[in-house]
């Protein structure tokens, strides 16, 4: 049986199993958290057409790549993104290091005051506290440090692990991308460090296919042994104008789909919308003041811009409080 | 039969088809264009305990991953990197719409020299032909210019497409590590926008797996249409010092094997061999004049501390003359 095993074989077998599990997302409902409707429709239609053979949208299994936004978009991020929470906590850790932080702003202002809600910090403040926060330490070092605080910091309203504030419909919306043959993406605002070390486990993305800020790494031999030491300088801010050269740089292909929830991603949905072929783009638009936020306007996401150009190209916006059965996994039953 | 189709059957299903890869892998000779001896040996006895369930060396399949350098490693890079010799082509291509290059050096120096070999350039004036060679239109017109370049640039020496210029066995090396559950990387100090156009089809490595020196990207609105110019600048220099960097921004995870074969791959090779559990190191050595050519200094690929460390470490050093029945895949019968 020998001359059986040939490359075409196996190849043969591995699109039987990828056809199959192609046919069994699409035999129950992939999506059980999306209320039936307009947007839950515009999402299997565009999926349904790309992976039909022989279809004229037809797209190989290689160039289905979808990307999405994290902040807002696969996690909450109200009343302050969850990494600049994570800064703060970082900083209060710090601290005892450095007692030269108690008279010196905005270390002194953080340190003095009870409710992190309440600190009066400038834009320019709050980056040199997450600076401090994410650097002189090595990478290995800041993945363990990362994930300590996602294993036990709570979210002030919730209770929650900020982990178990993801959103369930897009949990679901990720899966069945993957089981139709789509690789997903991160491209995010957020740090690459900070998100690295929890994708995976949370959303079923490895570290290679997420994309965000970075700051700037350091090569040294410690006696002997490498280390990457990071550096307090920003590298890139995957933001707004940011994004479809961050996509360029790391996927080198353009996205057929792609997801966010402000003005930040407008300039990747522009450009993946530009592309020639089928496309999707999707704002999930946070409309429900109970069960997560509602705001258009808000330091952590400004939805003004995006909303008018998906109005404009009938690209698909999410309405959270109609479109979605359930908001967070714990929330079901 | 619809409560047979769980996710658990088809992870069975899919597992089973990555043994009987694997086991295929095993079964023929993966690496038929590799003399019998220790470089071989060394690479077969590494995957074999990586990838056996419940050795002591085993590593889970997401984190297989190789990263292999380009120039020299994975394609030669003599008498000039191959990149250079599309960069003087792009140059002469443009020059009928730049009539000041005739008296403007370092142009006029390429210009007027009918071979290519004889032009004398310093190395900043050969950045400067690479720079205007690399910028000025979008990433998909410069996308098509390499298309067009590889399908038709051929060798001064072989006569043969620089495509065609691939050391056939570190194709049967990237597909072997393939068939055991690796994701294989490119890692060069070569264009990322350079080699992404061709890297699939000649090595199996798709653009999202290929990291290289970039230059900056600006996102343009063109009559509405979205566009990423290549600047006039560089980004970033995939080299030495910079390629661990660069792995940990892409992958975001230590490779367990690297190929290089330059000093300018030390540190990348340093930086896997540094992590923990089973690694592998590998560096090709230039040691056949007749084949392909023999150097341990050039200025396209110097190899002395590597060399030095490689001994020192116990790291596997391909001797290209000694262990490779064929250097190119137009040699085999």
């Amino acid at each position: 049986m020998k001359t059986s095993y040939t490359p075409k074989l196996i190849t043969a077998a591995l699109a039987a199993v990828l056809t199959f599990t192609t046919t069994v997302a699409q035999a129950a409902d992939a999506l059980p958290s999306w209320n039936e409707g307009k947007s839950k429709q515009s999402i299997l239609d565009f999926v349904a057409k790309v992976t039909k053979p022989g279809s004229p949208d037809f797209v190989p299994p290689a160039e289905r790549i979808a990307t999405f936004d994290n902040d807002g978009t696969l996690w909450a991020e109200q009343p302050l993104y969850f990494q600049f929470r994570f800064a703060l906590d970082r900083v209060k850790a710090l601290a005892p290091q450095h007692p030269e932080w108690k008279t010196k702003p905005p270390f002194s202002k953080l340190l003095s005051t009870p409710k992190e809600e309440n600190v009066a910090v400038s834009e320019q403040e709050l980056m040199e506290i997450i600076i401090v926060a994410h650097s002189g330490i090595t990478t290995e070092e800041f993945s363990q440090i990362v994930s300590d605080w996602i294993a036990t910091a709570k979210h002030p309203k919730t209770g929650k692990l900020y982990a178990e504030m993801v959103y369930q419909p897009m949990l679901e919306l990720l899966a069945y991308l993957r089981a139709n043959g789509f690789k997903t993406f991160i491209v995010s605002g957020g740090g690459i460090e900070f998100m690295r070390p929890w994708t995976e486990k949370v959303y079923g993305i490895p570290p290679e296919q997420v994309i965000g800020s970075s700051g700037k790494l350091k090569f040294e031999l410690r006696d002997g042994k490498p280390s990457l030491m990071k550096l307090p300088e920003i590298d890139f801010i995957d933001d707004k104008e940011g994004k479809p050269g961050a996509i360029q740089q790391h996927i080198g292909r353009r996205p057929i789909a792609a997801f966010g929830n402000s003005d930040g991603d407008l300039q990747m949905l522009q450009w993946t919308a530009a592309g020639s072929g089928a496309r999707f783009c999707l704002y999930v638009h946070h409309t429900d003041a109970e069960r997560e936020w509602k705001y258009d306007v808000s330091p952590m996401g400004r939805l003004e811009k995006g909303l008018a150009e998906a109005s404009a190209k009938g690209w698909t916006v999410v309405d959270m409080k109609q479109d979605w059965k359930v908001v967070y996994p714990f929330e079901k039953k």
